[in-house]
């Protein structure tokens, strides 16, 4: 049996939080998303963190498989990183005039990334899928977006829906919504709007919340290449999410294509704050002319952590070992459901996976045994695609089996 | 004599950045802005820096009155600040669930800063800016923003110019831009759009680039805060850039008014990558309720960071401190130009300072000066603010003035 966990000084801080912060905590780490459903199987607040594990402020550990919403691909305070970081700290990090590693990063991206002859960076996912936008558009001088429903591209206004709070219809005029994987929806909208598309905007594959993920169908990419070709749209990807965990040279070069814009960020640099925007050499001189900058763009620090990450992920040849880990989490997973009389799905990439126990479509069975999970030291979240990183050993994995059998047991038992 | 710095190993390292990095260095820190006339005056690349000084990959020494364009307030790797980040970091940064500074950080600010009822934490200025705008859209229901034309408000589309690459009519429909200090045009623009205009949003003064920098004139604020609570609109300080130099309460508090909304970044953190939004209670479950998040936002260390810069800037009372090496500043460039016969402006507050040689209205002038100043290791740009910061001794002060008097010597004598 394994201990069960209790929050209360993650309460009471939640309490102070709430006084000073809109929402408490804002975002998907918040329980006001629906994220942590029931909320109070969750820690809120975290004391440290070290390799796979955090721990909470009630000194709870968990084995975490959000790794920080993406962020943490090598493990948290991975060393290799932490020494590249704080010795470019010592010499400098926001600075007047760049370091010189901003270059560095710029020529190991290019290296790495098959679609990138250049790199851009800024602090957010969001910058970039933003600027992404606002180059498709200026070297196009057409309009419209053509976005997948289910997507996530950040916060700006522009890629909101028209009901969210602050959002106006100016925001969101020019966008046009399509099913995923739906070839022959794109060719309808480029047939409807004629040389009015400035770009198309998607995740590499839908990993959208609330339902199974979804990989891209037999020869969707490579027919939505060559109509965005056909047709002068610049086709970007929002790597944000799935980046480097598939493929280091991009996910676009993993489905077999090649974006003419990708964006990154999470995992760029084990959790130092950068994000890139990567593209084609057609479209560098568009983004050369653009007003596009931040205070902190230029930090050398994150530069300094994301070529140490890159580096280490392409001599460890990471996505390798986390389709490993994946697929072996992903079977002892399904394996400990159906032992309990529960179907487990475990949908998207394995080192992304998202999971639903499919017996039960209000999806409620679905919260409570995730939230037995969380109780026990596996944070798991309920609606959200989850994350691995190289520090998560076969022992983490095995313990989380154990967990997640112990888990169904209880649901199956109060269940009946 | 001073020395003559010469630049080659920027010269090549900008040559090997340009070939992977649209314009090289993008933003003001960039050639291709209008901060670097001549470019070859400049130094583009920084290896190391400390407290007030940087030093270029060249080997040259700048007293640097940009200040990473205003993160460095308290001297670069500053002490104090540069601990409690690295304590912070060992513990965690980029975690799942986020470190309790968050929770400090905020009252922090909360007890700090005068119209501050809460805090919401971004990564960039313009992040909160454009957080700024949905919440008063969202709260107002109304769709019009007013601007003080000569703004900077960040890069999002929504506060770019119609003619700038990437811009398109929608994003900018329903701006209104008045001039500067002109309460007549603001009650215009009342008038004209009765029940339709949801924000103002201005810096705390006029510190535009390519003109002398003004002041608020007497009452203005005054006027525009009684106009703005007459009317139901949102009044939002931008005070990135002025931020906490001012005033640690604000620099609408120097002004004598409260914001409902006010910005802050650069100088929050010492240059650790965080940015906030503070406002009045009326507007928290407003901002509660929106959609806004990022990968990063909730990072740690910057928190650290930031808890210890305000706390460090409060026991220092650092605006009295500015202000007072400000004007020693100040004096001693005015009377240089003085003994030259030139009439040296020196605008905006002595914090933030802008320069311009008014003898000639093409600023040519203006940016031989500046040239042969950068060229001896002051570190100045032509038509941007600059910035002080607390490690900027009596020493440097002096420094400066000679490097500015032999500057103007050169200008005087060239022009004969």
């Amino acid at each position: 049996m394994h201990k069960i966990y209790e929050y209360p000084k993650s309460r009471e801080y939640f309490a102070r939080a709430a006084a000073v912060i809109p929402s408490g905590i804002y975002g998907h780490q918040g329980p006001a998303e629906g994220c942590y459903i029931p909320v109070e199987a969750f820690p809120l607040f975290s004391e440290r963190a070290e390799g796979t594990y955090f721990w909470d402020v009630d000194g709870n550990r968990f084995i975490d498989y959000m790794c920080a919403y993406g962020p943490n691909v090598l493990g948290y305070n991975d060393p290799d990183v932490d020494a590249a970081a704080a010795a470019q700290r010592k010499k400098g990090d926001c600075v007047t005039a760049p370091s010189t590693k901003m270059i560095e990063f710029a020529e190991l991206l290019v290296d790495t990334v098959a679609s990138a002859d250049w790199a851009f960076f800024a602090k957010n996912g969001n910058d970039v899928t933003t600027l992404s936008i606002m180059a498709a558009r200026a070297y196009t001088r057409r309009k419209k977006i053509v976005f997948f429903k289910g997507y996530y591209h950040g916060v700006s206004p522009w890629t909101q829906k028209i009901d969210y709070p602050g959002i106006i219809e100016e925001d969101v005029a020019n966008n046009i919504y399509i099913p995923w994987n739906d070839v022959s929806a794109f060719e309808q909208a480029i047939a409807e709007n004629p040389g009015q598309i400035a770009a198309v905007i998607s995740q590499p594959y839908m990993h959208g919340n609330f339902k199974d993920n979804e990989l891209p169908a037999e020869g969707f990419w490579k027919k939505i290449r060559k109509l965005c070709t056909d047709n002068g749209i610049v086709l970007v990807i929002d790597d944000v999410r799935a980046g480097f965990r598939l493929d280091l040279a991009g996910s676009d070069h993993y489905y077999g294509f090649e974006a003419d814009l990708i964006c990154f960020c999470k995992a760029i640099a084990n959790g130092y704050n950068v994000s890139a925007l990567c593209g084609k050499d057609f479209l560098k001189s568009t983004v050369s002319g653009m007003t596009y900058t931040g205070s902190y763009w230029l930090s050398a620090v994150p530069f300094a952590a994301g070529i140490a990450c890159i580096t280490k992920m392409r001599e460890l040849d990471l996505p390798r070992l986390l389709l490993e880990k994946g697929l072996k989490l992903k079977e002892g997973l399904i394996a400990a459901g159906k032992k309990h009389g529960f179907d487990l799905h475990v949908s998207g990439e394995p080192a992304l996976f998202y999971l639903r126990i499919a017996d039960d479509d209000t999806l409620m069975l679905h919260q409570e045994w995730i939230a037995e999970c969380v109780k026990r030291g596996v944070f798991f979240t309920n609606h959200h695609n989850h994350f691995l990183n190289y520090a998560l050993s076969d022992g983490d994995i095995a313990e989380t089996v154990s967990i997640a059998d112990e888990a169904f047991a209880v649901v199956a038992n109060r269940r009946g």
